[in-house]
């Protein structure tokens, strides 16, 4: 198969998701020392409703269906920002909800998730076996299951990340993307090569989960033996069929970068723009600050911070510990 | 003294202050659920450099220094936003900076002050110990001290963000500042009452640090016998004649909010616009949410978001762990 993604399904995307994902904003990156080029602009997708580029798939799948199969309701298995968005999005539109977490989901992302009434099965211990089971119940009870990448729906909706980007900086030049299974990398691309294609498409893989990479260098889909890395939302085993294809025919390179690299970004980001985001929202900044990608060589280059969604929990609960010692907040139980 | 601030100062402290400060985005505050009126818009001056208003009033203030008096040096008394402030303009316009935190100021506070290469000196234990010290020390060595919010130069820098909500939105009808000391709040409600008489301007404090509003009520400067708040950069115990006579000229309430309510304010910016801010930058968000203020009376009201210095430590660390039990960092030492 070839997988093709036109871009009129990218358009007719972005027609459809109006209204239920935020325009989010393109930001001049001006760093507070002079450690980064200035002609560096963020995509500060980690604004997005429910904190990552997730909903925009999300939606795009949900608003398809009919009334019929929405009244059945629809599953996604999913640890990290697929799972939120989909809870969010069946929430606003009135569906029923059902996500399978693997049992190393942590109790935020469980909150995240259920805060939004859907209904929560935790099974397995990686993504894959919380995937397989929820395919499996999908089938059985006649629901619709969204893949968080391996759709034709899923990836238009990421696509239209590529169309705004290109609407708010006609002149850009080079966008760099985070992969994970490839979803946001491949819509991306497949939008953006269509309008321009002398783009440059660089994706970021962490050094411990190179899912992609490792397939486009068999030259097949290729799965890792394992994944080593902070960046959950960064590490499925595998890429699929459709995102390694249409990231070949794309994507103009693909680049590592290491925990401590995507840390020092963490950082980099919250001092220099404040804005606090998780590691996979990190990776770009990571490439660069690490030399992986040499940005100075672009006129327009673009970073994609495509998530922001870290556990904030501790700074809560150093302010509700100050509060309790103030003595106006009830004493810890 | 009539402590008169006239516009003309603050489109002058906007000109001057141009390209060092940041035109900081004017959002919509769409909330995920539909908890709170969706006119309201969210001026987001957590993502000013340095993460919160104060460079403008203190760009304002070096700016207009002579070459002499820059060579000679700066001093500021701060445990918190003004000093990370300070130190960043001297470091900018290469001017030798002291900074006097009180004993208590966090780690955290001394590190983002230090990383600009400001000289910093503990003194006493609250900041109005660190005050005194640092202005005898500044008399001795005839060095400028830059105010936080007692100095008409700082005032119209502050002054400057009520010039670009007014821009940015000039149906503007209401907006919610929060107090500390009261120089935002008196340079905002100067610009904006001297541009459009008719816009309600609302402060907000903590009810353990309500130094204007008991200033206030007693009908000349009352400071507090104790402040006792998570908002430490909302806590002296006493306003200035100066902030105090402005705001009775120029704001139109003044509303409090309690520790409980401003850590609900911070989990819903988090939560629903995904920015991070300090206990002072979610005291509007807080205000409305605990009913202090009815914003649905307005038809364009804004929040003014004033600061995001967050202590995020506890974030980075949790990565930092993360990413040892991966043996992709060396161990803690």
């Amino acid at each position: 198969m070839d997988y093709d993604l036109p871009l009129d399904l990218i358009h007719a995307a972005r027609e459809r998701i109006t209204g239920h994902v935020r325009h989010t904003p393109l930001a001049p990156a001006p760093p507070l020392a002079d450690d980064l080029p200035r002609q560096l602009r963020l995509k500060l997708e980690n604004m997005q409703v429910v904190g990552s580029f997730k909903p925009r798939g999300v939606f795009n799948n949900l608003l398809q269906l009919d009334a019929h199969t929405r009244a059945r309701g629809v599953v996604a298995a999913s640890g990290g920002n697929h799972g939120v968005a989909l809870a969010y999005a069946a929430n606003r539109l009135g569906i029923a909800a059902t996500v399978y977490l693997p049992a190393s989901a942590s109790a935020d992302r469980v909150a995240r998730v259920g805060v939004w009434g859907a209904k929560i099965v935790q099974h397995g211990s990686a993504w894959d076996d919380a995937h397989a089971a929820a395919v499996r119940f999908a089938e059985q009870e006649n629901l619709t299951y969204v893949h968080p990448f391996d759709a034709q729906a899923t990836l238009a909706g990421q696509g239209t990340l590529g169309l705004e980007l290109l609407d708010d900086l006609p002149d850009m030049d080079c966008v760099l993307i985070a992969i994970g299974g490839g979803g946001l990398i491949a819509g991306m691309a497949a939008a953006i090569k269509a309008v321009k294609p002398g783009v440059q498409i660089i994706g970021v893989e962490p050094v411990g989960a190179p899912s992609m990479l490792h397939s486009l260098e068999a030259g097949h889909l290729a799965p890792l033996s394992e994944v080593r890395t902070i960046a959950d939302t960064l590490a499925p085993r595998s890429v699929s069929e459709r995102t390694l294809t249409l990231t070949r025919r794309y994507v103009d390179d693909v680049v590592l970068v290491n925990d401590t690299a995507m840390i020092d970004g963490i950082r980099w980001l919250w001092l220099n723009v404040n804005q606090l985001v998780e590691p996979s929202g990190a990776a770009v900044i990571a490439a660069i600050r690490s030399g992986a990608v040499d940005v100075s060589r672009y006129a327009c280059p673009v970073a994609l911070i495509c998530g922001g969604n870290a556990s904030a929990d501790t700074v809560m609960a150093v302010y509700e510990d100050a509060a309790r010692a103030k003595s106006s907040l009830p004493a810890k139980v």
